[in-house]
């Protein structure tokens, strides 16, 4: 059996005026499938965690975060096309800007002009004893992967994370050797950005045109590449997503599923979710598993904006659900969140989100596919780490445990 | 408190044109005991696992089967008789047929002449380092106990479950001492069961009858017997099973809970099940906890007889729960399923099972006990695991985490 998994990111919400943006947006397609399916709500990763968006994948994925994540870089590294092996560390960087030894712009004014060249001169840094791959990503944006015997993922960020302060050093959080290790190798590294970039002819340039030079790479979020078992293996189906956010296409290459690109897709309240739509329908031929991620909710609701939000919604509906609902057949169909991003914290919740399926499930009397309708669904509240069994099972290819 | 725990073996079921073999079926006594109940739904190992009937029983008994299965061998030797003891390896065991060294029968024509005799023969098979406790079952089965130290079951079985090859060779899953040691046995036990057997009188006279001829035991499902800490000592209750199932009746005898026999109980769906309600019924005189395993929906729905289903669900509804209620006062009642066998796909599924208990409970507003109708119950969707202790609690015999 098929499967369809559409996940909507940061969905979920709390109450404006007495209602959700769910509630409040008009989504007779969800409805269809809330009515002719069954409903629940469900923890993405454990009740009363607030889950980051790699996180939450992961346990939806079936993968345990707790017990495999360390931090966003392995995830950024994967979803900007790095291989990473078993054991690599990464992290996310910036290019940042440094005036007398303190840092007077993380983002280096967000200002592109002669990136291409600076990242070239900084993949170039060697360290003995390990290999570094540096990767220039979006805007100002990097990541860096130390692969070598010995490292950690147990120290802290160069990235101060403020102004008006030098880079900060990288420390061992435990005292192991691996740990103090990979932390003297951060230093170094962000010794060398400076080194390499403080004269390079781009910075003259920059500042020249009165623009803030980059010269100096920060470095967040090291995490250490964990053994995932590729989805394939794990479940016997060939896997792809539908994605146009880097680190959730990072957590779905990490665990070794394809990665399909479609045009006019951005991750954003503009996106072409509808190509996205068509484009996961037409992935069911090749794929047992397609899943289809849809960013612009969360980003409404990063910006607080209700009215953005519940208008996505009913595009997400239009564009996306109703075509589902007419084009796919034999299939078990998933729709669900992430997370929560409730408008009136413009941060990401621990409540549950709402879930239905549709296939050859128990249907209840759920009518609406909303937060509220969906906790008196048949499925009650279920925990994101189960969800893959739920759907092997509904699909029967689930392995039996015992005899 | 006394307990009484009914469980229907594969109650469960999804949707036939619309309704579940418990939903077609006329329950007046189960909905009484819904309505003056709480109920719910659960599952009976983890939601999205698709429990066997060994590690949900065991899951149900409150012994967390992820660390203490290993194989069905220790539950059918235990079923059979044999007192297990910590760190016994077991496996089940067929008599089948070769030619030639080639497998032609696996269950030696389900032939029983002169099995016996076989058996005695068998049993006598020798290997040094280790004793061998070998016992005949029903039909062409049997168990073979190994006990000696540094034993382990991470091997492969010696049955290759197709004809027309050679016995399996047993081979350590992994590449230690103890497996490789554990592998080395069963195959030494195979080439003896295959010399001893295969000039033995009661072959010649069989192959002479025009029967196929029982010259090898094949092995599989091996398991060690773990440390099960005895039901008594755990919950300070005595219990009893009543159950015609072997496997069952094993895992309760490997947990120290004593076994009834009664007569007319044969596990099938024409099996004496009022004989088996007064038995128990009567055992609540004597015991604390007395468990009642019925059998005969799991058969129909292997069969994917949807009519046998819900007439044998009919039959526990008028020939059991109806006494039940007559009969049983001042006594914790919990009716359910140890997993789901849906009609649709003749084997067993990850959906969750009905649950109503009656006692000291919160009452709720269900008023049916179909899988739906609990869905909406009081108890919300709960683990197998925790069952004990919430009929310990309602009980109020359970023991204080804390001050």
């Amino acid at each position: 059996m098929k499967s369809l998994f559409i996940v909507c990111d940061g969905l979920g919400d709390r109450l404006t005026n007495g209602k959700t943006p769910l509630e409040a947006a008009k989504t007779p397609n969800m409805d269809l499938l809330a009515m002719n399916g069954i409903t629940g709500i469900m923890d993405p990763v454990r009740a009363g965690i607030r889950p980051g968006s790699d996180t939450s994948h992961l346990s939806l994925f079936g993968y345990d975060p707790f017990k495999l994540y360390t931090g966003r870089g392995p995830f950024e590294a994967a979803g900007a096309g790095i291989k990473l092996k078993e054991g690599d560390i990464a992290c996310r960087c910036n290019f940042a800007s440094m005036r007398n030894g303190r840092i007077t712009d993380r983002r280096a004014g967000r200002e592109e002009e002669g990136l291409d060249q600076l990242s070239k001169a900084v993949e170039k840094i060697k360290i003995d004893g390990v290999k570094l791959i540096f990767k220039r990503c979006q805007g100002h944006r990097a990541v860096l992967v130390v692969r070598g015997k010995g490292l950690s993922p147990r120290i802290t960020d160069t990235d101060p994370e403020e102004t008006g302060v030098p880079p900060a050093k990288s420390k061992p959080i435990d005292g192991k050797k691996d740990s103090v290790k990979t932390a003297d190798i951060l230093n170094e590294f962000t010794r060398k950005t400076i080194e390499i970039l403080s004269d390079h002819p781009v910075n003259s340039k920059r500042t020249g045109n009165g623009k803030p030079p980059a010269n100096v790479v920060l470095c967040r979020g090291t995490g250490i590449n964990p053994h995932l078992e590729p989805f394939k293996k794990k479940y016997g189906m060939k896997g792809v997503c539908i994605c146009a956010t880097t680190l959730i296409a990072g957590v779905c290459r990490a665990i070794g599923m394809d990665t399909l690109d479609v045009k006019g897709a951005n991750g954003h309240t503009d996106s072409d979710i509808g190509a996205k739509a068509k484009a996961a329908i037409g992935a069911l031929k090749k794929y047992d598993f397609v899943f289809l991620h849809i960013k612009g909710a969360d980003e409404a609701s990063h910006d607080g904006n209700f009215q953005a939000k519940r208008e996505f919604i009913e595009r997400i509906d239009r564009e996306v659900i109703a075509l589902v609902l007419e084009e796919v057949k034999d299939t078990t169909v998933i729709l669900t969140a992430d997370h929560s991003t409730p408008i009136s914290i413009r941060q990401h919740s621990a409540d549950p989100v709402p879930i239905a399926i549709l296939g050859d499930v128990r249907t209840d009397s759920v009518k609406k596919f909303t937060e509220r309708d969906c906790a008196k669904g048949g499925l009650g509240r279920i925990c994101g780490i189960n969800l893959m069994g739920i759907i092997l099972d509904l699909g029967n290819d689930a392995e039996l445990f015992g005899a």
